[in-house]
């Protein structure tokens, strides 16, 4: 069986799979109401929070995007803290709505650091929301939103976390990080094919879109938590089939425990980054922040990381990610979150160490 | 079985079923590119096209607000030609982004009269754009897309149209008709669960494109195309179940033939409004352009609409749907569009003669 470990979409359980095979029903009708209740129900469980949990349809950077319109007015100083690509990214889609953007870029490789950002917060008057990434899923490294949080709330911001290769596998409470708006996606820890976007949603940012002035329609958290608390529907035709999976992949979720699944990921992080080191391979991210969901590994000299991915596909079956942007054909990278386990870990270090002479690494 | 009858979502056939619970691929690996490729072209076969095709993740709705956007700027005039819920959603997605909307609304039951559209665009100079429904799913209307972009065509304006619950139904010709963007989404005729809007974009749209300044990140037309052209991807993580479901789906379209498929919505449409009028149900829409996809019934007094679905589909397994904002309680719809034959209407329509005069309905 194909091992496809790039940090989403990730491998999905049988029961899950099956459960998007379930034929139509109507969106607007009793079963799908109690299905879309039970799964927002269970994942505010796993989000950890009593906040609005809305299910959006659309890919993750929609879920970002739905996050800046919702909150913000063109013209609002925002402070982006960026670590990598999503960083940017996530920077990018509230330049592109009018938000006057104070970055703060950190090095690849690293994560923000709290008093930097504090700093920034202060030499900056007027900032009104934080945009933070939790997992920077191009680096492999993760923001220590607790100690961020901090700095944010003491400093009362708005802080909104990019939280789509986290959530449900690595802990991050939402309402005791205090966070005002979390964005995940199906397709990453939750075991779910792609399709929808998570958000939950605090007063703070219910009330911070209230006076928000970007443009937004088919995003409008509004509309969608007025139905939703009306009908529990959603204000478009949803991913029904994506809404079928997560019946059964919460259920999985919540009977494993979820202090569990963020146990397992640690363990398993841990483990793949030792394994690499054990070949040799240097980490691309800082050690103390090294993500439990995904693995970025420098390509050393002599390692031909297109042919190596390209052996590992083809003969074992083992489909990694490359890196993105500045970092392509510098680095390689092992998503590790959702359905995993030490066997298939143990299965894709064999792999790797196999192929690694063949792509013409020497240790 | 349940004869699932609304306009949207579908019933879905059982080999397009099982291709909703292949396990992921990577959707930036080679066999989902040749997945994306293949639908791609199929999709442009039905759409009857030579422009660009584009897979957008997200509902219909999420492909009209996609269509605004990227043509659009704000303070741009624009007519909405609106015969219904679908046709004022359109123009308000407009409005909302900053679109100066000169609005042509048709009494709901009727089509738009092509020497009205005529005569609204002479009379407000400057429109730019022309947005209409080619089959409005709330009033069970088609608009007579042929003769509309004469009139729009004549005055050289873009023509975006709405056709979500009819491309791939119904005939519409997307290059003979001179459409600059036809946005439809996969739950409709396409036999496909929702999760995907797909539209057509012109090299009118294109050139429109250059100079439309309404924000946009997530729908961005000019990102999905340059990395599909480049590597037959998307640009973010697509619904990658639903790319699956639609291999297949299209397979079975284009060997029915699309001049079958389209047949086939005729005789199912015509048979359906035949027989609800032999019962002594008066039909909605006006007899001239009734859309062989959705038919609206008005509810005759004695009926109780709400109780007349209700038992249906409690003791008759048939899911119809009722009307919407102002139609609520006034009509009902039966959807029959894409997986529907001859035999599913006879069972609808014999479960409709026995529920009625359970609801209060007396010929």
């Amino acid at each position: 069986m194909t091992q496809l470990r790039v940090p989403g979409p990730t491998p999905c359980p049988p029961e899950v799979l099956k459960a998007m095979a379930w034929q139509m029903v109507n969106h607007r009708g009793p079963e799908f109401h109690e299905m879309l209740t039970e799964v927002t129900e269970n994942l505010k469980k796993v989000f950890q929070t009593r906040n609005d949990v809305l299910l959006l349809t659309g890919s993750g950077t929609g879920g970002l995007e739905a996050a800046v319109v919702n909150t913000l007015s063109p013209g609002d100083k925002i402070l982006s803290v960026s670590i990598g690509v999503f960083g940017d990214r996530f920077a990018n889609i509230a330049k592109t709505f009018g938000a006057d953007v104070v970055s703060l870029k950190v090095e690849w490789g690293k994560a923000a650091d709290p008093d930097d950002i504090k700093k920034a917060i202060k030499d900056n008057p007027g900032v009104k929301a934080v945009l933070v990434t939790h997992n920077e899923t191009s680096t492999g490294v993760t923001n220590d939103v607790r100690a961020i949080s901090k700095v944010v709330k003491d400093a009362d911001k708005l802080l909104i976390v990019d939280a789509i290769s986290s959530l449900g596998s690595i802990n991050l409470p939402v309402d005791e990080l205090n966070i005002d708006i979390a964005i995940t996606a199906s397709q990453k820890g939750w075991m779910v094919p792609p399709g929808l976007a998570m958000v939950s949603v605090s007063p703070a940012a219910w009330k911070a879109r209230e006076s928000a002035k970007m443009p937004n329609f088919y995003w409008d958290f509004a509309r969608a938590k007025k139905i939703y608390d009306e009908k529990k529907e959603n204000p478009w035709t949803p991913a029904v089939s994506v809404v079928y999976a997560f019946t059964v992949a919460l259920k999985m979720m919540l009977k494993e425990g979820i202090n569990n699944v963020f146990a397992r990921h640690e363990r398993i992080g841990k483990m793949t980054r030792e394994g690499i080191k054990n070949m040799g391979l240097p980490l691309f991210a800082e050690s103390s922040h090294a993500s439990n969901t995904v693995t970025a590994v420098s390509i050393p000299e002599g390692l031909d990381g297109k042919k190596f991915r390209q052996v590992l596909r083809e003969q074992y079956k083992v489909v990694l990610a490359g890196g993105q942007q500045t970092l392509d054909g510098k680095i390689f990278r092992i998503g590790h979150l959702g359905m995993v386990d030490e066997k298939d870990i143990k299965e894709i270090l064999a792999a790797i160490q196999k192929v690694l002479p063949l792509a013409g690494f020497k240790k």
